[in-house]
C-alpha cells in the first residue's frame, strides 16, 4: 500500500531508492534478570566488536572526504569500546546482580561519561564524555538488533529521510550513493535545498511527516519536479517514474546542448542568463555551465572566510582572479552584506534583537567607510580585467543610494590621480531587497545603471516573514499577485528609465516564475549555476506576448499564489 | 556660552530648569597614606552620615509613589551603613595601615560584598551584595563631594538628562517636578518619548551626546516642538523661550476648549480625531481628552498582565467595561498581537531569530483557533454595550484576511444559534502593517469595512529597521517621499472601494504628516490622548486643498524625508 507526501519540490529530477532515515531509532529496553550471565557478557561482547567493524567501515568509506581530524573521532570511538576497566566492569555487573546486558551497558557507560563530565574545566574530558555516550548508543543499538543511523557510512543508492539537513550531515555525506532527499521541514531557501540544487540531488523539502510515515528500507520515489514523494509504491508506479527519469535524463542530455546557445524566447527576444557565486573558484563551473556572466558575485566570502579584515590588496587579488576566469563575460559583484546573522570575529558588533532587520550591508558600509573604502577600491583597481559592476545591498532610501555613490566617486577619484580614466567603465548598481526601494522604484531607476531584484530578501520584508523560520514559511510565497505586481512595477520602472532590469534570488530559477518573469520584460536571470541550461532550455519554448497575457491574468484575476500556480501550469501544460 | 543641541522632538511643549544628569559621576580617587588617621576616619563617619540622611529624605519624598517593597530597600540601604562590625574594619585599616578614607571604605565594602556574592546557593545573600555596592557607591560619592543621581529623590525642578531613560526610572521618578527630559538615545517610539507625551512633560529624544554636553545643575532649555535642546542659554534666550512657553500654555488652554468641538478643517471638511488606549481604564481619559472614538484598543493586556489564558468570560467583561465607558462612541479592539517579542508565561513558543518577522499575531491566531475563538466570542458578546469594530493585525494576504474572517462568522453564527443577530452590527477591518497588504490595498478594501494603517510597523518593515534598534533608527522616516507615496496609495485604495481610511501609528499624532494626511483624505487619526486637542486645534487651521497640493508636492518634487519637513514647514509656518 503506497503512501503518498506532498512537499516543496526543491531540487530538479526524479530519485528512486530505499529509505535511509536519519533519525534515532528507539533505543529504550526492559529491565531483566539473566540466568546465563556468561551468555549474556557474550552478547556485550559481540555488540562492541560490531561496534568496532561498523566504526572501521564507516572510517573507511569517509576517508578522502573527512579531513584527518574528523577522522580521529572514530579511531577515539573504537578505543573505548577497548577499554579494559570499562568491559570489566560491566562483566561484574552481569555476573554479580545478573543484570540483563542492556542495563549494564547503559549503566556503566553513562557512569563513565558522568565522570568524565563532572570534570568542568577541562574541556577535553567533557568531549571525551559526548564521546562516551554516542559509543553507548551504538553498542546499545547493536545490542537491541537496531541500526544507528551514520550518514558517513552510507555505501549503498539511498533516499537520505530526515526532520531537516545539516551542513555536518552534508560534509559527511557521499553524494554519489545520495539519489533523492526528502526533509520535514525547510523551504526552497533552507540549507537541504540549495545544497541538492547544487549537488544534482532531486529533494522535496517542507514534508511535514515524512519520517514519520517512511520506514528505514522502504521504497521511496522523489519527485523533485512536482515536490511529490511516494513511499513504498506499487510496480506500476516504480515503472511510471523510471520513465519519467529517463525521460527526464535525456532532457538532461538535451539541455547539454544549450551550453553555447544564445538565452532566446521563442519569438526571438534575447535574455541574459547568469549564475549566483560565493567565491571566485565558483567562476568556473559557472563558465562550464553556459552561464552568460555571473550576476551575483556574493563578497562575504572574503570576510567569512578570513581572521582579519581583508586588506584592498587581498580583495583586489580575488576580484581579479574572478574576471580572468570569466573570459570577458560580464561579472556584478555585490559589496559585502555583512552584519546581523553574518557576524565577524574581528569586528565586533552590538547583538541586535532582530538581526534581519538591522545594522546591516550598507547600513554598516556608509557608517564605517574605512571598512567600505578598501573594497571599492580593489573593486575599481581590478575593473582592469573584465567587464565589472558594482552592486550596493540594502539600499531603502535615495539618500542612502547618493552616499554609496558618493563614496564609490571619492575613491575612483583618489585612484585616477595615478591612473587616469580607471574604473570609468564600470556600471554601478543596485539590490531591490528593501520593500521601500522597491515602492521607490522610478526615482531609483534614474540614478544607476541596473536593477537585481533579491527576491529571498524582498519576499522576506514584504511578508515580514523571516524566510529561516518554520512556523511562517507559508508566507514564501514567490507566486503571489500582489507580489508579482509589485515585481512587474519595478521593472516597468527600470524600463522607463532606460536601467537594465536583473534578478538574482531564487525567483529567478523557478520554472513557474519563470513565464511570469519573461512576461514581464525581465532583462537577466541569475541563479545556481545548475539550473542555467534548464532554464534556457524552457526559455526557448515561451513565447513572450503569451507570456505577458499570462501576467495579466495572474494579478488581475488571481488572489492568492495557488491560484496563480494553477494558471501557470494550466496555460504552459507544466 | 551657550551650546545648541540638536533631536528628535518626542513630546510637546517647553521646559526650562537646571539639568538633572541621570549619569553615574567618576568615582576614582588616588591612593594616598594619611598621617592624622583620626581626621581621616571622621571623613568616613561624616559621609556615612551623610549618606543615611540622604537615604532617609529619598526615602521620604518616595512615599506615596513607591510600594512598601521598594521603599524597604532604602531600609536596607540605612542597615548597611550602620554596621558596627564593618565600620571597624574600615576604622582600623586607617589606623593600622594610614590608608586614606576612599580606599578602605572601597576595599572593606568590596570585600564584604564579594564575601556576600560568594554565597552562590543564597539568592539573598546574593541582593545584599548588590546592596553593598551599591552603599559603597554612595558613600564614595560623599567623599569625593560628589552627587549620585537618584531620581526618586528628585524634589526640586529639574530637566532630566540621560542616555536613556528605563521603565524603572519612571516608576521612580516624581513627575511635578520634571520639567523636561533629554536623551542621547531613542526616537519617536522609545518608552523616553511615549512615557513623555502620556506624563505631558516636554521631550526630546536621541540627541546623540546631550549626556557628555550638559553639566549637572545647568539651566538647561528643552523645546518639544521643534527638537531643540539649548544649554546654559543667555539670558535674552531664557525670556524669549519663556514667552514661548506661555503662549504655549495659553495655545494649551484654547485648546482645552475644543473638546466638545468637531474635527473639522478650515474649508469645513470632518474627520475623526480618535485614541489608542491599552486598558478598559484608559478610556475615561480618552473620552475626557475629547476623543471622538477609540481608533486602536491593544488587547495584548488581557494576556501580559494574567497568569492563565484569559477566558472568554473574563475577556467579555473587559470589553464590556471599555464599551460601557465609551458612553455610545465607537470602539475598535485590535484582536491578539501575541507572541514574538511579547511572549507569555502560559504559552510556550519557539524562540525566533528575528521575532518581529515571527510567528504573532494572526498568524498564532489562524494557527491556534483555540486561543482565538474565545476572544471573538468574548468580543461578539460584548457588542450589545455599544459600536464596536474589531480589527486582525498584521494580515498580510487575503488568504490570510478571509481565514479571519471565516473564524469571525463561525463563532457568530456559533452565538446566533442562541442569540439571533447578535454581532451583526460589527464592522471588521484590518491592519495596514505588513507592506504587501498595503501594495495589495485594492483587493484587500473590496473584503472590509475600514483599514488601519499602523505606520510604526509598517515604517519598520518597509524600510527593513527595527525600530528598537539605534542602530538603524535613522530609518525611522515617516515622511520619506516614497512612504508617503504609499500610505497615498492605501488611502485611495480604500476609498475606491467605500472603505474607510484610518491611521494608528505615531504617525497620526505627528504634526509634520497631519497636513499631509489631511491632503491625502485620511478619514481618522488615532493617537495618544494627549495629544488629541492639538490636533484637532491645527486642524481647524488647515485647508484640505491646499493640503493635497502640498502632497503633491512632497510625493512628486522631494527625494528624501528632510526635504519633505522643510516643505512642510515653509508652507505651513509651523
Amino acid at each position: 500500500m503506497s503512501t503518498d507526501v506532498k512537499g516543496i519540490a526543491a531540487s530538479d529530477g526524479f530519485g528512486i531508492a530505499p529509505a535511509y532515515l536519519l533519525v534515532d531509532p528507539d533505543l529504550s529496553y526492559d529491565k531483566k534478570q539473566v540466568e546465563d550471565t556468561a551468555a549474556e557478557y557474550t552478547r556485550v561482547e559481540k555488540a562492541f566488536q560490531d561496534s568496532i567493524d561498523e566504526l572501521n567501515k564507516i572510517k573507511e568509506n569517509a576517508k578522502g572526504r573527512l579531513g584527518d581530524e574528523e577522522l580521529e573521532v572514530f579511531d577515539a570511538h573504537i578505543a573505548i569500546l577497548s577499554d579494559p576497566e570499562m568491559m570489566s566492569q560491566i562483566k561484574n555487573d552481569i555476573e554479580d546482580n545478573h543484570t540483563g546486558a542492556e542495563e549494564a551497558v547503559d549503566k556503566v557507560m553513562t557512569n563513565f561519561a558522568d565522570m568524565l563530565a563532572a570534570m568542568v574545566d577541562n574541556k577535553y574530558m567533557q568531549e571525551r564524555a559526548a564521546d562516551v555516550k554516542d559509543v553507548a548508543k551504538r553498542a546499545l543499538a547493536h545490542l537491541l538488533g537496531k541500526q544507528l543511523p551514520n550518514i558517513a557510512g552510507i555505501d549503498h543508492p539511498v533516499v537520505i529521510v530526515a526532520k531537516e539537513i545539516t551542513p555536518s550531515d552534508t560534509s559527511q555525506m557521499d553524494a554519489k550513493f545520495v539519489k533523492g532527499i526528502v526533509t520535514d521541514l525547510g523551504g526552497r531557501t533552507s540549507h537541504a535545498a540549495i545544497m541538492s540544487r547544487t549537488l544534482r540531488i532531486p529533494a522535496v523539502v517542507g514534508s511535514e511527516n515524512i519520517t514519520t510515515v517512511a520506514k528505514d528500507g522502504q521504497m521511496i520515489i522523489v519527485d523533485g519536479l512536482d515536490g511529490d514523494v511516494i513511499v513504498d509504491p506499487d510496480d506500476a508506479t516504480v515503472t511510471k517514474y523510471e520513465t519519467k527519469a529517463t525521460n527526464f535524463e535525456k532532457e538532461r542530455a538535451e539541455w547539454a546542448k544549450l551550453v553555447d546557445a544564445p538565452s532566446v524566447s521563442k519569438d526571438g527576444k534575447e535574455f541574459e542568463i547568469a549564475a549566483n557565486i560565493g567565491t571566485p573558484d565558483d567562476v568556473a563551473d559557472a563558465v562550464k555551465q553556459g552561464a552568460d556572466g555571473v550576476g551575483l558575485f556574493r563578497s562575504e566570502f572574503l570576510y567569512m572566510d578570513s581572521d582579519h579584515m581583508p586588506s584592498e590588496d587581498e580583495q583586489f587579488e580575488a576580484y581579479k582572479q574572478a574576471l580572468v576566469g570569466m573570459k570577458g563575460k560580464p561579472l556584478v559583484v555585490r559589496t559585502m552584506d555583512i552584519g546581523g546573522d553574518k557576524p565577524l570575529d574581528y569586528l565586533p558588533l552590538p547583538k541586535e534583537m532582530n538581526p534581519f532587520l538591522g545594522y546591516r550591508a550598507i547600513r554598516l558600509c556608509l557608517n564605517q567607510p574605512e571598512i567600505f573604502k578598501p573594497q571599492l577600491k580593489a573593486l575599481i583597481r581590478a575593473s582592469e580585467f573584465g567587464p565589472l559592476s558594482i552592486m550596493f545591498p540594502m539600499i531603502g532610501t535615495l539618500a542612502e543610494l547618493r552616499a554609496a555613490k558618493a563614496l564609490f566617486n571619492e575613491c575612483k577619484a583618489e585612484l585616477q590621480k595615478d591612473y587616469p580614466g580607471l574604473g570609468d567603465d564600470i556600471k554601478l548598481g543596485m539590490m531591490i531587497e528593501v520593500p521601500l526601494a522597491a515602492i521607490n522604484a522610478d526615482n531609483m531607476a534614474k540614478e544607476v545603471d541596473f536593477f537585481s531584484i533579491g527576491t529571498n530578501d524582498l519576499i522576506q520584508y514584504n511578508f515580514a516573514a523571516d524566510r529561516g523560520n518554520d512556523k511562517v514559511s507559508y508566507l514564501y510565497q514567490p507566486l503571489n499577485p500582489a507580489f508579482l505586481s509589485l515585481v512587474k512595477h519595478v521593472i516597468d520602472a527600470a524600463h522607463r528609465h532606460g536601467t537594465k532590469a536583473a534578478m538574482c534570488g531564487e525567483m529567478a530559477g523557478d520554472k513557474y516564475a519563470l513565464p511570469l518573469l519573461m512576461g514581464m520584460g525581465l532583462d537577466e536571470y541569475s541563479m545556481s549555476a545548475t539550473s542555467i541550461l534548464r532554464t534556457r532550455s524552457t526559455m526557448k519554448n515561451l513565447d513572450t506576448t503569451e507570456c505577458a497575457k499570462l501576467v495579466e491574468e495572474a494579478i488581475n484575476n488571481c488572489a492568492t499564489d495557488v491560484e496563480v500556480k494553477d494558471l501557470v501550469e494550466a496555460k504552459l501544460g507544466l
